[in-house]
Order: C-alpha cells, then structure tokens, then sequence
C-alpha cells in the first residue's frame, strides 16, 4: 500500500506523463537501475520514476512533489560513486537523462548551451570539431552526463592543468523545489554583478534543485598532445618523480600513477604491450603546436628521469594508454566485488605521506589496498581491496583515521566523488560545526522543505 | 551630535583599539581617504573608522556592531570602481589594510596563504621568486590588495589565458555579522566534499561578512613570454583581428584595445616610441619556454595582419607598454575628470556590435566615448569622456540602454567592477526579480540584520 502523498502526487502527474511515469513496483528493470549508481551503496528504495522532457515538465513535477510533500532525486547516468542519486524509500526519482539536447555550440563565443543529460564525451567530440576542447574527463566520461558532472563537480586526470568542472560553469537554469525557474550566471566570459549563485550549485550533489540548462565554457584545442607511459619501482619513486616535474617549471596535462595492483589488475585488459612495473605514470603534456608539446615532454622525462619510458607513438597508442588508466576501477572490481574507493586529496607535496598512510591504513586493517590515480592534483583513489562485505567493514575504522589524517593536512576526504550516501560518516571530519551549520540553511532557504535529496551529502 | 548606538559602540571598543579607533569628525585626513574610492561616487559619510591587526579584532568589532546595530563597510586600498567600499551615514569603516601580512607560500603545493590587506603586485612578486605566478593582475596591481580583489572578483589583462580572481580562491576565513569565524575551502588543488560557500563570497563587495584570510592558487611561471603593439586603422579592424586569432586557434595572454581617444590621451606618459593609429591592440603570447611562446607570437600576427606590429625586444620595453595600457584610465580621467567608466562584457563575437552602440551612444548623448580594454574577454571599458557633471547627467539614459542591449546579448552590465553604488540603477537590468530575490534572501541569511555593507551592489 503506497503512502497518500505519493499516490495523489501520480495521479496529479499521471495525465502529464503518461508512460514516462513509472511505477516501479511494476517495472522491475527501471526500479533496479534506478535504484543504483557506480558505488558500493545498497540499493535504493524510490517508489516512482519520471521522465521529463524540457525545463516546463520539471518544473511541473517539482511544483506537484512540493505541494504533496513528496522528496525528489534528481538523477543523471547514475555513474556516482558515493550513492548521491540513490532514492531513499518513497523517492520520486526525476530521471533528466532524456533532456540530452547540445541546444547550441558557439565556437567563436567558446561556449556551448547543453541540457543535463546529454554525455560528457559528446559535448567534446561536438567541441572538438569546432577546434575547442571541453576539459572536465572523468574515467566515466563516454556514459556520464553532464548535468552529472556539475552535480558533483566531476575531476578527471586533465584537471591537473584543466581545473575541474566548476571552472567551465558559466551558467545554470535550475528548477527549485515548488517548481520556480531561476538563471544564474551568464554567457560570457567575465561577469561580476551580485551574488555568483551557479557556483553554489555546482557540487550540490541534488540538494539545492534540479538543473535544466548550463552554460559551459570551452577552450581552444591544443594541436600538439604527447602521451608517455613511465617505469618506476615503486610509487614512491614515482611520487617523488611527480614532484621533481613541476619543481621544474613543467605543467603536465596528466599526471596519473598506477601502482602495482592497479597495474596486475588492469593488464589481462589493456590492448598494448604495457610494460611491466611496480609503479608507472601516465603523462601528457600539450600546447599550441606538436613541436612544444614534444619539447615539454623531452623535459619532463629527463625531470623524471624513469627506469623506462615509452612514448605514444600514434593516436591510437596514446588512446591504448588513457584507456587502461580509465579500466583500473572496474578491473579492480572484477576482481574484489566490495572494494572501497576513496578519493582523498591532499596539498601535493603530501604525497609520499599519502602513500604511506594507505600503506598503514591497508597492514592496520589486514586488507590490501591500491593507490592509484591524480598524483598530479595530490588527489589519490586509495582502494581497499576486499572481496567480502565483512573484509569492507574491517576498513571503515582505518578509513575515518585516513580521513582525519587527510583533512588535519589541509586536503579533503573527497577530492572528486563527493559525499553522496557512502561518506557521509567523514561529515564532522570535513566540517566544523559553524560550517555544517551554515550549509545547512543554505540548504534550508533554497529547499525549505526539505524535498530535495534528503540526507544525501550534508543535508539533514 | 552622534547617534547612541555608535557612541556606545565607540565606547564598547576603545578599550582595545585605543588609537586605530578613530572619530572620523576628529581626522579630516582619514575621513577624506576613506569617503572615497577610484569611482566617480560622490563622497561617503562614514562615522567612525576602526584598524583591526587580527581575526579576532575583527571578531570582536563584528560582534560589538551587531550588538550596537551599527553598519560597518569592510575596505580594502579604496581602489574599487563603482564605490562598494564608501560608508553611508553613520557606518563604521573597517579598514582591513593593516592586516597585509603574507602568511605562508608553499611553492611544492602551489598555494599562498595571505591576508586581505597585502598588495596584489606583493603576492605575485613572491610567487615569482619561487618560480610561480598569482594571474590576476587589474591595472591597480600595484596598489589595490587582494581582500578587495576578493570582494570584487578582480580581473586584469591576463584574465583572457588565466581567468579572474574566482579561480584562485581555494579557500577563505571570514568573519560573520555578530563576529562568527567561518572557515571555507580547504588547501589543496581539488575537493568537492559538502556546498562550495567560498565562491559565493568573491564578487560579493563586502556584503556577507569580512574576509580575514584567503589561500590562493598559484600557477607554475610560463618562462617564455612575448610581447607586441599592433597597429590597426579602427577599432574595428582590430576586434576582426582578435576574431582571427582566436579562429586560428591562438590564446594569447593578453588582447587589449586601445582606440584613438586612449592613444590620444595616454600618448604624453608613455615611457617608449609608441606608434600612431587609430587603434592598436598590445597582446602578449607566453609558454614553456620562450621558443613556443615566439612561435605563437609569429602565428598571432600572421592572424592579426595587423598595419605595423612592434615586438618588445626587452623586459623593460614589454614592461613599458603594459604600462602604456594601465595609464589609460588615469590619464583620460586627468583630461575629462567627470569621465564615466562602464565595463560591459558580451559574447566575444558582438565585439564589432559593442564597438558600434558605444558610438551611437556617444553620439545620442553628444559626448566623445573611448572604448578601450579587454577584447580578448569581450569585456571593454566603454568610456563616456565628460568634463562636466551637467556632461556626465547627459550619459544617464543612453549608459542604460548600453546596458539592456548587452544584458539582451547574454552578457553583464558588469564584467569586473561589480555594482557597488554607481551601477545600482541596472540592478533590475542585469536580474530577473526571482534571481534578486534569492541573493536577497542569501544576504539576509548571512547577515539578518542587514549590518554589512547594506544599499550596496545587489543589497537592500
């Protein structure tokens, strides 16, 4: 028997909808993958799924759920990776994939209007025919949207020179909860009148309102890319390989280390002749033209100064090399069912310290663990490593004390993935209680109800 | 007589304060320096001026204000253009200038810690030292501090390559109406964990608290840097040449236009053999290393095809002409001192079409116009070149219409000197009442009882 305000808040939307409003106790197929995201959290427990199809129909949902008091997910690809858009029971899940319109490209202006759903690596291909380039590239960028991406603010390995997708928000068209549309930002490249309002929304993880429409930037392409594939013998010398290439001036467009697990896991995957290493670094440097980017890469080899290097030699290799780095989470999971990622960060010159509190972290629990990816950010995916949900629970302690370690360095318990469902437990790690406290009535004045992703991230 | 409230305030903090507690009644020096910014504002009013060395001086005169209900106008160098920081009648000026120390610089991790008072051009001097720069860089560098380039989301010359002071700001402590220390952010390169509070702070012209601290992000130094002064017959075959070199796939890091009245008015200071022309864009290229930003520099002027390019041979010659362009404003003020400033910012392709409403609107008005600044941005600083008050009163309407035409093309009335109390007129321009509404009320949560900076920018 379904709650009242749920069954009057479909009848209110069923003659608007029609089969783009799923109940999902009858639609087993759309309640399972609803119910998930790219996480470790349980499945979700939402009652309804909606589909619309411009600004006016969210609008129209958000107006209806507020006025029967139903919470509201918004959800996008479901690639999270901290259970964010997982409905809690009784959710009405507002699925934006289906808004995934490019509704314009505008080189000359270096930006491109696009609705939540479309696909990151769809909005680079369009940009890249215009000679631009759209540098937020998460692993999960061929499947994930952007409306996703904003969302949760999504990293990727060419954040390292690129910044991540906050700094290519120019603007937002959201929907608030009871359904008023508002704009924020602009679409140019500077501008400063009032409060910046879309800032705050990107990374909200869902809990200020829905986004219809962002304005992103786009940046000119750089025509030279090389990619190389560097040895070490351990993380550590690839660590301290990492530091000595941007104590020399040199900014690399990635800087990703794959240690040796990540590395054995990956490999019966990759579709060129890796070498074989206890720890390797995949690089890029780009610029205008091929001969800059080459010179950039001759120094930032000798400033490595790795036990080998192997240089992409064609766009086809260096494609083989980002698609391994790309491949580790999944082949990791192939092989040990409950692993837990974290993304810690921290100020870069930690990074050693970083590698050695996994290394502790991982004896302390008796669990092994991998430490992989944006040495370049001092934004690290320590996995543990565990096959059983019992060996996941032996980490939960050890983690807190990475967390806390992390944050007492100046970094962050989530340099990517944000807090979502699964890391909501490092709340008072993160924040002190003034901090909490005011992000909380932030929330309160822009979702008064408390409709919007309740419990998700920092919300009550 | 002085209203209660202040007296008991002045009352409440002499104590501690002693001698940087100051009647403004009793210092003609300090009240006429702090009545006043780089604006045409008419002078303030301030009562009292008070010259905290600390947070928890700042705390302290927070809490006491709240309690006496007295408004305070956080300042900074005073160098603002739209009058954010002048007092209203009654307000107690918190002169942060004093608080100039650089805390920390962490070249490994890419960051500073500074406080508000210290001086742009101090920040990136220290940041050169260690092989590092601080990109923001407003025509005031040498005399404007980085809390007020916080307040006001400073730009500069470089911001077409680098961005504006939002990107830079990884974290701030601020102090809260009724004296609350807030900490926002964090010190590493990425982290998404709970509601991004810090950017809403930049560009918020002292309206939401007192910025005590910031960590700023600094960027490894490019070593090749070029610099040129092209020469063009009209403005608008230098905003063509900007279009080309954007189209061919060049990012310069710095595209300024200069037109005849700029040139005119500049030409006595200049410290080099300027050329004469209608027009003339300074543009600068940098890289890795000076061979690529050379390389750049030939293909950007191959695009521009410019009349006459002079390539600085030396640093002193490049420092000469960046000069040339920071003069600009001063020198058009020395020759029209009722001068008003605008700072529209468009799509970078209405560039030609914000070149021509400049001139339709100067000649509606009747009064010469210079439209000179950051093409690169599509942001220019659209002079009205008045003598006279009676001039300035003639710019009124048409500065309007200025602005509702730029708004209607996506872009800003404002795209670096924020609204202060000079743009407050195209508040309903730039903001659909909803839009307004929610700062308001993001205001009001920040600071109830509207003790901070208030009839200010976007504030009540």
């Amino acid at each position: 028997m379904r709650p009242v305000a749920l069954e009057n808040l479909m009848c209110r939307l069923a003659p608007q909808f029609g089969e783009r409003l799923i109940d999902l106790r009858e639609a087993p197929e759309q309640q399972r993958r609803v119910n998930q995201d790219a996480s470790h959290a349980p499945p979700g427990d939402g009652a309804a799924l909606v589909l619309p199809k411009s600004t006016a129909e969210v609008s129209a949902v958000a107006a209806a759920a507020q006025e029967f008091g139903v919470p509201m997910v918004p959800r996008g690809a479901g690639t999270g990776k901290a259970g964010a858009c997982i409905p809690a029971t009784g959710n009405l899940v507002v699925d934006l994939g289906g808004m995934r319109q490019l509704l314009s490209l505008r080189p000359a202006d270096q930006f491109a209007v696009v609705q939540p759903g479309l696909i990151t690596e769809q909005l680079d291909l369009a940009a890249g025919a215009a000679g631009l380039m759209y540098p937020p590239d998460p692993a999960s960028w061929s499947t994930c949207s952007l409306g996703g991406n904003i969302a949760t603010n999504a990293g990727g390995p060419r954040a390292v020179k690129y910044g991540v997708t906050a700094r290519y928000v120019w603007g937002l068209e959201v929907v608030l909860a009871g359904g008023e549309v508002v704009r924020m930002g602009r679409q140019c490249l500077k501008g400063v009148a009032g409060l910046a309002m879309a800032p705050l929304w990107v990374g909200s993880e869902g809990t200020l309102g829905l986004i219809t429409e962002a304005t992103l930037h786009l940046v000119p392409a750089p025509r030279g890319v090389q990619t190389a594939w560097l040895s070490f013998a351990s993380p550590a010398a690839a660590s301290a390989a990492g530091s000595r290439i941007f104590a020399g001036g040199i900014m690399p467009r990635m800087l990703e280390l794959l240690d040796d697990p990540a590395l054995t896991a990956v490999r019966p995957a990759v579709g060129w002749p890796m070498p074989t290493s206890a720890a390797a670094l995949l690089v890029e440097t780009d610029a205008h033209d091929m001969e800059a980017a080459r010179r950039q890469m001759e120094r930032l080899c000798e400033l490595a100064a790795p036990d080998g290097a192997q240089l992409a030699s064609d766009g086809a290799t260096a494609e083989a090399m980002r698609q391994t780095r790309r491949l580790v989470s999944s082949s990791l999971k192939a092989l040990y069912p409950q692993k837990v990622s974290d993304d810690i960060a921290v100020p870069r010159s930690r990074m050693p310290d970083l590698l050695e509190q996994a290394q502790a972290c991982s004896r302390a629990a008796g669990i092994g663990a991998s430490a992989y990816g944006h040495m370049g950010d001092g934004n690290l995916h320590v996995n543990f490593l565990c096959r059983t949900v019992e060996e996941r629970q032996r980490t939960v302690e050890v983690r807190q004390a990475l967390y806390r370690w992390a944050v007492a360095q100046g970094g962050t318990v989530s340099g990517e993935h944000g807090l979502g469902l699964t890391k909501r437990a490092a709340l008072d790690i993160e924040f002190r209680p003034e901090s909490l406290r005011l992000q909380r009535r932030i929330k309160k004045l822009f979702d008064p109800h408390n409709l919007l992703n309740p419990g998700k991230s920092y919300a009550e």
